[in-house]
């Protein structure tokens, strides 16, 4: 049997962990009530304060907390890196950092080892994989970021507003008179592949054009696929006009297939990144505030509530010039 | 005084953390020489082994290390702290980071932070700002990467070959004809940066080609100043026919500029980026394994030595178009 930690009176008391450091510590600025709630927490658990004052003493509560994703060099994870960093910092948190790459298996491991390590509040964006194992380890906090995890009923989860984004992105398109848009998406096992296409198919439905299958490209993890699946699309007899990239690394494959091609279709990216107003025409995206998505995965992870949590942050269409070029 | 960890059982040893933690856990394969001396170094320092033991019970020997850096959203930390991962992930290391942007007083801040957690094996790419108090401060083992720390008399360093990186460059632009190359760098109290003007300077010499000290921006620190200068010397009457940037910021604020103008300048950059060979022209650049950096920086962290080390890296220059562009 694990000792109780500081993390789990909060979570018992349904507080957050700097309350529990703060009643612990005897700040000030704490209700009564609350007080009343830690103390009968520590009691219930048999949390031993002397642990948590030598703990204070060696700094030790403050926080560590672990960001788990799939690789922190692509440009997603890395902005949404640098907003936790800020985001925790403002708890004088310090993030340590785990990629899993395109093996779930090491998500796993990862988490055990944080978790080994004393890590026990994590941030993580989940692969595909069932993370129903994860509701036998009370003893982490966890909360999920831009995906909703498999195999999990009780989850804290912040994610985008993509069926939104997925339905503005090939709006925009069919404003323009676009009728054949092509969607290239990765693994629509994850929620937000999986939202993104459905607001794809419902702008379609709703503007009475049947979705065409053989538009629909799926299984793409990175440009150089991408690029392959749009130089096929391309040279089809009734080739699409427009395209609609569910992730960065699928915007990027357009762009480098384009170079090569004579067409100029219009195309949509989801995620900003860095140089998409360096491009000639600059790149259209759905956008995000990512310090908004790292600020309230870091409120969730440091407020316990009785009740698992999602929150939608919301999307915006940014026009560049790639989402309005007409069809030929 | 703070007890002696491991690490300066390492440190006085002369060995590798990993050989410590092999010899205190009585693991086979260390020579009897090397356990002698581990255990010189346990007794001289009074290092408790039933501390040690508790660590190893707890898994706390699995190493952490901390990355101190400018910004992890950059390219070029991004893609470090990937390579750090890996390496540091083959001696089972986890890696906390932290962004001190443009506030050096952060950088110390945050290596305090570090230390005060336990995270006492510390890679940095430092500021400019003096180092020297780094001295005071035995209980660190500390790693700098890409640049020499000021006022560090002893300090184990990786950095790229940058004053080679300086010369290819300039070599190149020299040899397609151009005579005015223009250098936009940030700040040279930097010695990557001061070395790789110190390289473009030689280029230009060797050449017979007089520096034009009206041709050399310092102090440029984000894309959008780097635009505006390249922007304010090609309106000059004699400007200049090619553009050597230090690093990837400089070189997407030439990119930025010359969407809006009419001229063709050759360009060529120091760091790769994901999309360099998306644009057209491909951006011709100085590259390097950051892998290679990476390794180096983690071996030299975990593998003590008597002297303090500097380890170059090579580099290479890669070209795509940008910096093979005539002279108009």
């Amino acid at each position: 049997m694990r000792k109780p930690t500081m993390a789990d009176v909060a979570r018992h008391a349904g507080v957050s962990l700097k309350t529990v450091s703060r009643v612990v510590n005897q700040e000030p600025h704490v209700s009564a009530s609350v007080q009343q709630r830690v103390h009968a927490a520590i009691s219930a658990l048999g949390f031993r304060r002397n642990e948590a004052a030598s703990r204070l003493a060696r700094g030790a509560t403050m926080l560590t907390i672990g960001l788990i994703m799939e690789n922190i060099s692509n440009e997603f994870y890395s902005r949404l890196a640098a907003a936790v960093e800020a985001a925790a910092g403002e708890h004088e948190a310090l993030v340590v950092f785990g990629s899993y790459e395109e093996r779930p298996e090491r998500e796993r491991m990862l988490i055990e080892s944080m978790y080994g390590r004393g890590v026990d509040s994590l941030i993580i964006v989940p692969s595909a994989a069932d993370h129903g194992w994860l509701a036998e380890h009370p003893g982490l906090t966890t909360v999920f970021v831009d995906r909703v995890p498999a195999g999990l009923d009780r989850a804290d989860v912040v994610a985008l507003d993509d069926v939104r984004g997925g339905l503005m992105a090939t709006e925009h398109l069919l404003a323009r008179g676009h009728r054949r848009i092509a969607l290239i998406s990765d693994d629509d096992e994850l929620s937000s592949v999986h939202d993104r296409a459905a607001g794809y198919r419902s702008a379609l439905r709703a503007a009475g054009v049947p979705v065409d299958e053989s538009l629909v490209v799926r299984g793409v993890f990175d440009p150089w696929r991408a690029g392959h699946e749009v130089t096929r699309l391309l040279s089809q007899p009734d080739p699409p006009t427009a395209f609609f990239a569910t992730n960065n690394r699928a915007a990027i494959g357009i762009l480098q297939a384009l170079r090569e091609r004579p067409e100029r279709p219009a195309y949509v990216g989801f995620d900003d990144f860095a140089l998409a107003d360096v491009f000639n025409p600059g790149v259209t995206v759905v956008r995000y505030d990512v310090r908004r998505l790292a600020r309230s995965a870091v409120d969730l992870l440091l407020g316990s509530a009785p009740e698992p949590r999602l929150v939608r942050v919301p999307v915006e269409l940014v026009a560049r010039g790639s989402g309005e070029l007409p069809p030929p």
